[in-house]
C-alpha cells in the first residue's frame, strides 16, 4: 500500500500552497498579510477569502474570491458537506485537484478537518487524522499529538499518531528514532485509563519488537517539559487542554513578569537591566515563531496555525507547509506506519469513502 | 439521606488528624518534622510509620509504631485488603473509628483512596470520592476536581463532583455561589467528547432550575487561568495530567528567570533589583503554601499533599485539614448533593459495601 498519488506529484514543479483566510481573530486582511511575507521569502501561494479584503494579485500569490467562511459552523461537518462554495471547501479541492500541495487554515480546526477529509482524504490504512504541534520547549522541542483532531480516540488511533509524530520528528526535526511517551496520570504502567493501559501494552511489544521504535513509557504532564521523550502521544481532548494550558500559564507567566517589571522604578530599572537575558531564555516560547499544528494522515499535508495569530505567524505556517512538502512529510510518515505494520488492514477505497469524525 | 454518624462526632472534642508518614519523597522524618510544627500552631496529629523515625511523643503529638508501608504498591486496592498492618491501612481505621476526624496521607493517592474507601467508607449517595485541589491563580483560586482519584468517570460522578467542588469553593474560600465550569477543547457547547456534552447538558438544566447553582459551560485550557469559573470539574486523568503540566510549567518558567538571572553580571544586578517584586508576583504559586488536595466524598476529610513536599508542606496540609474539619467541610459537600439532589439514588448500605474502583 502506498499514498494514492494526486495530480501535480511531480516535486520539480514549485510546492504551492493553498490557505483559506476565513475564521482568523483579526481577519482575513491580517491573513492575506501573512501571505505576502511568505510569498517574499519564497512561497508561492493561493488565497481563498473575501476578494475585497485580499489586496491584489502578485508574482506567486494568487487570489480566489471565496466569501463564504463556515468557520464559525457548530457543524463543520454539515457546513462542509452543504457549502461547496465555502472557502475552506475550495481550499481543500485546490489540494485535492493538484493546484496547490498542502492547505494552510488559519481558522476553524473543525472546518479543516472536515473539508480535508472530504475532498483531500484520508490516506490508504489510516483511521483518523491528527494534529500534531511541535511544543517549543526550550532544549528540548516536543512534538504532542494530537492536540484536537479527534475528541474520542481508540488503541489503534493512538498507536498510529505513535508512528506518524516519530515520522515527523525525524523528517522536520532530525531526531533519529524519536523517543515516544504516552500522556498519562502517573510514569508507572499500571497508571491510566483502560484505552492508556491497552495502547501502553501494545506500543511496549512493539518497541520490543522493533530497533528503529523507541517507546519511553507513561509520563506524567509536568514530564512534557522534562526532555523525557521526542513525541508524546494522547488523544485530541487532552492534548487540546494540555496545550491551550501551557499556552495559558506560559502567557500568564510572562506578563506577571512584565507587570512585576513595571511596579516600581527599582523594579523598572531592574527589568531593563535583565531584558536582554529574559529575552534569550524566554524568545524561544512565542506560539507565532513556530507556525501552528501539523495536520496528518491525510493524502496531503495540512497546517494549522492558532486562529488569533498575526501576520507573522500566518507567514510562518506558510513557510513551514512549504518545507513540509519539500521534505515529503506525508510520505515519510506513511512510510513510517507501513514499515511498523500499524496501517489499517482494509481496502483503501472503504476509508476514504467514510465520513470524517464528528467534531 | 445525611452523612452517617461516626463514633467522635462530637464537635466540641478536639480535632484530631491520623497522619500516614509512608510514601513521602524525602522520607517518613520529614512527615513527622511537619507535624511537629502543625502541632506548634495547634494542631493535635497521631502519627504511622516506622516509630523509629519518628521520633518521641509530646503534648498533642501521639506515635504509632507502623513501618510497613504500601505506598508504592502496583495495586493498592489488593494491598489495602491483604495488609491490614499497612500504616496507611491503621491510619484510616483510626479516622473510621473516631480516634481522628480527618486523614492526611504523605505518599501515595491510590493507597490513601483504597483505604479510605474500605475503612471510612463512601458517604451515602456518593458514586465516587474525588480529588479537589485549589489552584492558586493570583487573584482567583480556582478549585479543581478531579485531580487523580478516578482514571474514568461517568456523567454522573462529573455532576457530583460539580456540586462537591461548589460546596468546598464555599465553605473554604467564602465564595457564594460559585461558578462552575467543565474542561473541553473549546467553549463552545458542542465541544468535548461525549462525555462532556452529556456532562455539558445535565449541568445546564440544572443551572437552569436551580438560583444556587452557576454552571458557565465548557472552559478551555488556558481559561483555568482567566478567572471564568471558580470551580472546574474533569475526570481524574485529565485533572491530574492539567494539574501536573500547571505545576510543570511554572515551575520551569520561575527556573528560568533564575537562571536568566545569573546569566550576566548585568542580568545578577537586574535580577536583584526585580526580586521583590517577582515575589510579590510569583510568591503565591508554591504548591506546598497550600497543603494539597482535599479528598471529599468519603464519610470523613482526607487531604493529600504531594510526595515531594517538605515539611512546611506537610505542617499545611495538616492544619489544612483540621481546618477543614472544623467548618464541616464533609458536611457541607454532602448537603449541597442533597440539597441539588444529586446523591445516588440507592440504599446507603449497598453501596458502602462495594468496591472501590480500580487504580
Amino acid at each position: 500500500v502506498s499514498a494514492r498519488a494526486l495530480p501535480g506529484d511531480d516535486r520539480h514543479e514549485p510546492i504551492v500552497v493553498a490557505v483559506d483566510c476565513n475564521g482568523a481573530d483579526l481577519g482575513a486582511a491580517e491573513v492575506a498579510a501573512g501571505a505576502r511575507l511568505a510569498v517574499a521569502n519564497g512561497a508561492r501561494v493561493i488565497l481563498f477569502g473575501p476578494g475585497a479584503e485580499l489586496g491584489s494579485e502578485s508574482e506567486g500569490l494568487q487570489i480566489v474570491d471565496a466569501p463564504l467562511s463556515i468557520a464559525k459552523s457548530p457543524d463543520p461537518v454539515g457546513a462542509t458537506r452543504s457549502t461547496p462554495e465555502a472557502s475552506i471547501v475550495q481550499c481543500a479541492k485546490a489540494v485535492a485537484e493538484g493546484r496547490a500541495q498542502a492547505l494552510v487554515c488559519a481558522g476553524a480546526t473543525g472546518a479543516a478537518l472536515a473539508a480535508g477529509i472530504f475532498n483531500i482524504k484520508r490516506a490508504p490504512g489510516i483511521y483518523r487524522p491528527a494534529l500534531a504541534l511541535v511544543l517549543p520547549i526550550p532544549g528540548n522541542p516536543v512534538t504532542l499529538l494530537d492536540v484536537g483532531a479527534n475528541t474520542e480516540a481508540r488503541r489503534e488511533h493512538l498507536v498510529q499518531f505513535a508512528f506518524m509524530g516519530g515520522a515527523l520528528a525525524e523528517t522536520l526535526l532530525g531526531v533519529a528514532n524519536a523517543r515516544v511517551g504516552l500522556l498519562s496520570n502517573g510514569q508507572e504502567p499500571s497508571r491510566g485509563s483502560k484505552l492508556i493501559l491497552e495502547t501502553h501494552s501494545e506500543l511496549s511489544e512493539r518497541a520490543a519488537g522493533s530497533e528503529r521504535f523507541q517507546f519511553v513509557g507513561n509520563l506524567e504532564g509536568g514530564d512534557l517539559l522534562e526532555g523525557r521523550a521526542d513525541v508524546v502521544v494522547t488523544d485530541g481532548l487532552t492534548g487540546n487542554i494540555a496545550l491551550k494550558l501551557l499556552e495559558g500559564v506560559s502567557q500568564t507567566m510572562l506578563n506577571g513578569i512584565r507587570s512585576a517589571a513595571a511596579s516600581s522604578p527599582r523594579a523598572k530599572l531592574g527589568g531593563a537591566l535583565l531584558r536582554p537575558s529574559l529575552r534569550s531564555h524566554f524568545g524561544g516560547i512565542d506560539p507565532e515563531a513556530h507556525g501552528g499544528a501539523y495536520l496528518l494522515g491525510l493524502r496531503r499535508l495540512g497546517v494549522v496555525p492558532h486562529g488569533r495569530f498575526h501576520r507573522r505567524g500566518f507567514a510562518e505556517a506558510i513557510l513551514r507547509a512549504r518545507q513540509a512538502v519539500a521534505d515529503d512529510l506525508t510520505d515519510s510518515t506513511h512510510a513510517a506506519l507501513r514499515a511498523a505494520g500499524a496501517l489499517r488492514p482494509t481496502p483503501a477505497s472503504a476509508q476514504s469513502a467514510s465520513l470524517p469524525p464528528s467534531q
